[in-house]
């Protein structure tokens, strides 16, 4: 309970990526009034960018080695990808300091080993940057809800998928031409093949399962539907049911059995349901809980600005607690997985 | 990320109040298999409710010292009320016990130097279920979104006015008939008026309000209008223009001029927005950060089950790291109140 969340102590942060959510953090840290210092950029392009960006006051360095060695805090890796990022992180920790990542594909893989070396280093990984951007769903299923016994999440967890959807129903246009417009507004990738694909939205479901049962999931075990052959006509169609379609990750883990069934595919949703009023580049989840039964959270899933309120928060509780203990996970792949041949052809959300 | 979120080191509890929400603590704590161990309860009527729980490992007592001076690491106070309240939550802390408390009376008017006393014995005040029973707001708020500026703040925060606007409008019928349903189904007090008149919803405003603005705000300072005297037909009317009526709550603060506009009264929404669609005894609210944009939450809102979600969650936190640095929070009084004159006609939430 404080408007400062940050400890009056100061705090050196060291960024690792210069993109669009590293811009962002950094603006935000230049900017905000707060005892975190940003003091060590490092990007490929450090020199070319360090004049576009005007933080002459930061150590900008296109050598990784420099900023794993400066005397910074905490970590901050912005640059995605599973490597280097992974090594990377893990080099972080062995230099003692804790590390804040966006990066869903490093920590759907490697987070039990990367968040047991860093108890053992008696840092911290944080990483609610890695799912539904500032919607704050890391925290609220691994600490908020961790009082209840969650058995199922439904989730929209890829703005560009979203984005492209909403965009075909609202329109009428192709798949093709909403890729196009969405690429134009910065909430798609040159090859948006990982979005609709559903890679994006099984790295992020992966963790949630983590997060939720204790299981460790291959996200790429993770099967369902491509959005990518997903139609106007589908849209169409729907709306006739008074539907529109959104990419769900599913996932629901029946402990007595010991089986998840979990899905990425594009679903119809009711118009009116959470899902169907979920537009443009946001996301959305209804996690189920045995005691408290439907628990939904939602807001902005996607973009630079949204994504660094997530990492600034991250920043703010190691900033208030650098000695803080968080357990490392005990997670179990002794369970059985039903995917592709589970997806139902709509859900109630 | 765990699947136990309680550490490997047994956690003592003690607990105060075997209410509804008590009771619900007392049976999740007896059942489930965790470290956490519920060694004594206090209860003015401990004798007759012994007789009726059948929890015979516990110590039952109606001496509250008994319970202070008792060997337990964390007191759950669920006695509700402001005295004893507070004084019992104030020694128990100074018995350097850490303190999980559903008491929004007690939090909206003594939090900063309860929360400072807390922190200067080395001990923790949580208070998860203070305010939207199993919905993680408090956390949300407090922590996830601590790396944005919170502007505003609506929300649906009592759940028993929330049940007799949505009996009303399903069924025509009066308020007060709406009111015996509710209290049939244990939605509502003997006595609703706390709950109608909007004191419920002025104390968890208040706790929302340091949390997201780091402002203390009397709670009766809180204006509005009583939801006591809306009819049906203010909802037949409402109706005609696609809306319903919620007991909404709502602040937003301006830095610059250090103005809080805060309030709570039966507002027009639409009937297919988030607070058109969250019926029964739900809650929900919207936050606006100024870089994330609106952050939405829901969920159970009352009930023992629902805030004993919360409680449990409270106690995870406490007994995965029983040394945390939770620092107090730095509150100001010195703020404009705009208040009654400004509840508008309808929001769009």
């Amino acid at each position: 309970m404080t408007s400062d969340p940050f400890s009056s102590r100061c705090c050196r942060v060291a960024l690792l990526g210069f993109g669009t959510v590293g811009s962002a953090v950094a603006r935000r840290l230049a900017a905000d009034d707060t005892p975190v210092r940003l003091t060590h950029i490092f990007d490929r392009r450090a020199a070319e960018k360090r004049r576009s960006a005007g933080l002459d006051a930061v150590s900008w360095t296109p050598d990784i080695d420099e900023v794993l060695h400066a005397d910074a805090d905490i970590v901050v890796e912005a640059i995605g990808g599973v490597e280097p990022a992974a090594t990377w992180i893990r080099a972080a920790l062995a230099a003692g300091k804790s590390v804040v990542t966006a990066n869903k594909q490093v920590i759907a893989r490697h987070a039990a080993p990367l968040l047991a070396f860093a108890a053992q280093q008696g840092r911290q990984l944080r990483f609610e940057a890695a799912v539904g951007g500032a919607m704050p769903i890391v925290r609220a299923i691994g600490d908020g809800l961790a009082g209840d016994r969650i058995v199922a999440i439904d989730a929209i967890l890829n703005g560009t998928t979203n984005a492209v959807f909403t965009a075909i129903d609202a329109t009428g246009c192709s798949l093709a031409a909403a890729v196009r417009t969405a690429q134009a507004r910065g909430y798609a990738e040159a090859d948006p093949a990982a979005d609709l694909d559903g890679d994006d939205a099984r790295a992020k479901l992966a963790i949630l399962c983590a997060l939720a049962f204790g299981l460790r999931v291959d996200p790429s075990a993770i099967g369902g539907i491509s959005c990518a052959s997903t139609t106007a006509a589908d849209f169409t169609r729907a709306r006739l049911r008074g539907a529109t379609i959104r990419q769900v990750a599913h996932a629901d883990f029946d402990r007595v059995t010991a089986t998840l069934t979990a899905w990425v595919a594009p679903i119809e949703v009711a118009s009116t349901s959470l899902f169907g009023r979920t537009v443009g580049p946001q996301n959305a989840a209804i996690i189920t809980g045995a005691h408290s039964g439907e628990i939904g959270i939602f807001g902005a899933g996607a973009g630079g600005e949204a994504t660094a309120v997530a990492i600034l928060s991250d920043i703010a509780a190691i900033a208030r607690d650098r000695a803080a203990i968080v357990p490392p996970p005990v997670l179990t792949a002794n369970f059985i997985l039903q995917t592709s041949d589970f997806v139902p052809a709509e859900v109630a959300c």
